[in-house]
C-alpha cells in the first residue's frame, strides 16, 4: 500500500514536470529587460553595496547568473539606449555626437527609422511588445517606441532631470528635488498625458504598467523594456519608501526599484510564465559621481558616467530565466549589444543580413555556461574609440577625468593597459612590461577602425536649426 | 486509501522535523571561527569581487546572514587576534604598541594568561576545543593556543612570510614565492613537527584537520578556531587551484580558502551537526594594497590594512546556522568582539564578572534579526584612538596614508566626520556642516578614554633583552 501510494505521487510529479517541459518547449520565450538609469556596478547587494538593501535582486542573481563584465556601449544615456536596442555601435547607427552627447528637449533626431529595434523584429515573428519608462532615442512621433516596434509605450520620453523651470537653481533643485521644478512629460504611446509627470509615484506606476502588460498576455510570446527613469538625478520616491533606506534618497529609490523587480519575477511566477521568460536586470551607464551622495557607486572600479573607465561603462546585470538560465557568476565578458541577437536566437527569429551587428548570441552561455562568445569590447566616447579590450586586457587610447566631469577628452602620447581580470579596479598600466599584448589589441583596434562606416550624427538636429 | 497514504507521509515527516528539533534544543551549539588573513573587504563574490569565484561563501551568506558593517578591533595581525579571542580592545589586554605593531620570532611576549578565550571559557562548560592555522598571540610554549583553552593546536604560530631566509631580496620572496623562502615552523600542540612550513599544501592541510575534528566529535560540543594562514603575503595554492583563478595567485589562494569553507559545511551537514552549529566567517583586516596585485581588494572602501579608514577594518563576514540563523543581510554594526559574549550566551555560559569586555551579545540580531546591540566602535591604532563610530557617524581624530605605509600616524588639526552609511567610500567631511555630531562623539570619546586602563604592553618585549 505504502508503495502504490508513493507510486501515485510519483506519477503525479511527473506529470506536472512533463506539462510543464512540454509547454516550455513548444511557445517561444518571453523576455523582459529591466533597465536602470544611471545605476552603478556598486549599488546593488550581491555587488557589493553595504547599506543599500536588495533582497529581490540578490534572490533573482541567486536564481539565475550575476554578470560581473557586462558592459554597455556607451557611457551616456541615449547612446547607450540606441544600442541595447538594435545591438548596434551608437557610431553606426548615427546615435553619437562629440558636441552634444545625448538628446535634448530641443532635439530634432532621434533613432533613423531604417533601423531595426528588438521590439521590430520580435513584433514581425508575433510577438506582444510594449515599453515602459524612459525612451531618450528621439521624443518626435517618427522616433517614439510606437514608431519602432512596440505596440504602446507609457513612459517619459528624455531624461527626468530635463525641462527644468527658470526660476530654480540647479543646487535647489537637486539638493531638494520636487517634480514641478522639472517640466517632463509623460506620455502615452504618442500623447502627452501628464507634465509636469509626477515623478514620485514614476516608479510604482512603470510597475503595475508592466505588471498589468504581463497579466493580460499570458496566451501569445511578449517583449516588454521595462526603462525606469531612475535613479537619474533629481531622485523621487513613493512614499512608501521615501526615508527609509540607510543610504539616503538615493538608496530610497533603488530599493524601491528592487520592490518593482520583486513585483515583476512574483507577477511571472503567480500566472505560470516564469519557466518561459527571460529577465535581464541591466544599468545604462555608471554613476553620476559629480553628484555627491546623490550619485551612486561604481563600487571598486575606477572612474563613473561621462567615462569609458571601467565604472562608467561595467554595468550590474542580472539575466534571470528558472529551468533554463544556469545559476552562477559569469565573469566573462557580455554586452546590452548582445541582448537583440541572444533575444532572436532564443526566439527563432533571423538576424537581418542588410547590415553589420556589434553583439554576439550569449544563449548558451545563459542556458548552458558555455564559455561567452563575446572576447573583445570597443569602448567610443563620441567618435573616438577611448579604449579596446581584448581577453583580459584593456588598452587605452584617450584619457579624461574619471569623475566624467569637466568632460574634456584628451589623446594619451602612449597608450596604458590593464589587466581587468587580476587588477579590476585598473591599478596597474601594464603597457611597458606587455609590449607584445600592446601590440595586439592595437591591431584589434585598427581592423576594427578601417572597417567602420558611421553612420550620419542624429544628436545635433536641434529643432528649427536645419 | 489516498489520504491514509498522505497522512502516513506527513507523521514521518513531523517526526523527523521534530526530531530535529529536540536535539537541537537539548544540545549545546557547535561553534566554528573561520578567520582569514589579510582578505579585504571586496575579496568575496557576494561583497563584489568581479572575477573571484566564492560559489561556497556565496551560498553560505545566502543561507546565513551577510554583515556589511562587521569590524575587526585592529588594523593589523596580532592585535585583531587578541580581540576575537578574548572580546577585549587589545589596549586593555597589553597586545599592542607603537613600535612594534605584532609578534615577531624574536617577541618575548604573548597573550598575558590572565585573559581568558573563548576557548577557556567554553572548555570549562564541557566544549571540546581545537586551534587550526595561524595563531600569533605569542609562539612561546606560555603563549601558544593549549595554554589557552585549546586541547589542541596544529598551525603555524605567526605570519606566514617571517623568518624569511638570508640570501633571498623581499621582491624576489613576494614575486615568485617558494615555502623554503620562509623558514617558519609548523606545529603540532608545542611542539615543532616541519621546518620550513611547506605552505603550498598548507590550506588543505588544516582543512583536512578540520574535517577530522568535527567528525571525531558528534557528541560532545565544540569549538574549533580554524584561522587560515593566508591570504597574507607570501601567497601558496595547492596544485589543485594554482593558475586557476581569473584574478591570478591572488585568486587561487581565496578559492582554495572558499573550497575549505565548502569542506567545512559539507562535513556538517553530512554528519547531522549543521543545524546544531554556528559558523561565523571573517578576516583579521583590510587588504594589504601595498603589495599591488599580491594583496587583495577593501572593494568601494577607503584604505586598506594598517589604516583605521573603513577598507582596513571593515572585513566580509557571514555568520551561518540553518534553523538557527535568520537569512538576510545586516548592514548594522557588529565586531569580532562581540563573539566571546555571544557565544556565551548562545551556551549559557557566564562571563567573567572580573574584567571589562567590549563586545555584544549579538545572539538575538542572529536568531531573530533583532537590532544589534553594538552602536558604536573605537578604532585604535596602538594606543591611539584613531576614530570613534557612533550609529551613522564616523569621527577621525588622526589620519595616515590610505594604503597603510608607510606607517607614519598624524594627529588631525580638527576632526573629520563622515557619514558611513550615505557614504560609505568616506568622501565627503561632514564636520563643519554637522557641528552637532562631532561633539555628541567627542563626547563618547572622552567617557571611553577616561575610563581605559591599559594593559602593560606585551609587544616590546624581546628574547634576551630583558
Amino acid at each position: 500500500m505504502k508503495i502504490s501510494a508513493k507510486s501515485w505521487l510519483l506519477g503525479l510529479s511527473l506529470l506536472l514536470i512533463t506539462g510543464v517541459q512540454v509547454f516550455s518547449q513548444s511557445s517561444k520565450p518571453n523576455f523582459i529587460i529591466i533597465f536602470t538609469d544611471d545605476q552603478g556596478y556598486g549599488d546593488v547587494g550581491v555587488f557589493g553595496h553595504s547599506t543599500i538593501k536588495t533582497p529581490n535582486l540578490d534572490q533573482m542573481a541567486f536564481e539565475g547568473q550575476k554578470w560581473t563584465s557586462f558592459y554597455v556601449a556607451a557611457n551616456v544615456c541615449t547612446p547607450s539606449r540606441s544600442a541595447i536596442m538594435t545591438g548596434r555601435l551608437p557610431v553606426r547607427t548615427g546615435m553619437y555626437s562629440n558636441k552634444r552627447r545625448v538628446l535634448f528637449p530641443d532635439s530634432d533626431g532621434g533613432l533613423p527609422a531604417y533601423e531595426k529595434t528588438i521590439a521590430s523584429l520580435l513584433k514581425e515573428s508575433g510577438y506582444a511588445t510594449a515599453a515602459i519608462g524612459k525612451w531618450h532615442l528621439g521624443h518626435l512621433p517618427q522616433y517614439l517606441p510606437t514608431a519602432h516596434g512596440f505596440d504602446s509605450y507609457f513612459g517619459i520620453p528624455y531624461s527626468n532631470d530635463m525641462d527644468r523651470v527658470n526660476d530654480v537653481t540647479a543646487k535647489v533643485a537637486f539638493a531638494d528635488p520636487k517634480f514641478e521644478y522639472f517640466n517632463v512629460p509623460l506620455m502615452r504611446d504618442t500623447e502627452i498625458i501628464e507634465r509636469p509627470a509626477d515623478q514620485n509615484t514614476i516608479t510604482k506606476r512603470y510597475t503595475q504598467e508592466a505588471v498589468k502588460f504581463i497579466e493580460s498576455h499570458q496566451d501569445e510570446p511578449f517583449f516588454l523594456y521595462l526603462a525606469h527613469s531612475l535613479p537619474h538625478v533629481p531622485l523621487f520616491a513613493s512614499p512608501d519608501f521615501l526615508q527609509t533606506s540607510a543610504r539616503g534618497l538615493y538608496g530610497d529609490v533603488i530599493e524601491e526599484i528592487d520592490w518593482s523587480v520583486g513585483q515583476i519575477l512574483s507577477s511571472l511566477r503567480e500566472n505560470g510564465l516564469d519557466r518561459n521568460t527571460y529577465v535581464v536586470f541591466t544599468s545604462d551607464n555608471g554613476p553620476w559621481l559629480v553628484y555627491n551622495e546623490q550619485g551612486g557607486s561604481s563600487g571598486g572600479l575606477f572612474g563613473g558616467k561621462g567615462t569609458s573607465y571601467e565604472g562608467g561603462v561595467r554595468v550590474p546585470t542580472i539575466v534571470w530565466g528558472p529551468g533554463n538560465v544556469q545559476p552562477g557568476v559569469v565573469s566573462e565578458m557580455g554586452s546590452t549589444l548582445d541582448l537583440l541577437p541572444t533575444f532572436c536566437n532564443l526566439s527563432g527569429v533571423s538576424l537581418p543580413s542588410d547590415r553589420v551587428y556589434d553583439g554576439f548570441d550569449l544563449s548558451e552561455t545563459w542556458n548552458r555556461q558555455s564559455k561567452s562568445k563575446r572576447d573583445e569590447m570597443f569602448y567610443y566616447h563620441g567618435d573616438r574609440l577611448f579604449a579596446v579590450r581584448k581577453g583580459d586586457y584593456k588598452l587605452y587610447f584617450f584619457k579624461n577625468n574619471p569623475f566624467g566631469y569637466p568632460a574634456k577628452v584628451e589623446k594619451l602620447d602612449t597608450p596604458t593597459l590593464f589587466n581587468l581580470n587580476t587588477d579590476p579596479s585598473e591599478r596597474f598600466d601594464l603597457a611597458e612590461s606587455h609590449p607584445e599584448v600592446v601590440a595586439q589589441i592595437m591591431k584589434v583596434a585598427e581592423s576594427h577602425q578601417s572597417n567602420m562606416v558611421f553612420g550620419e550624427t542624429q544628436l545635433e538636429k536641434i529643432i528649427g536649426q536645419e
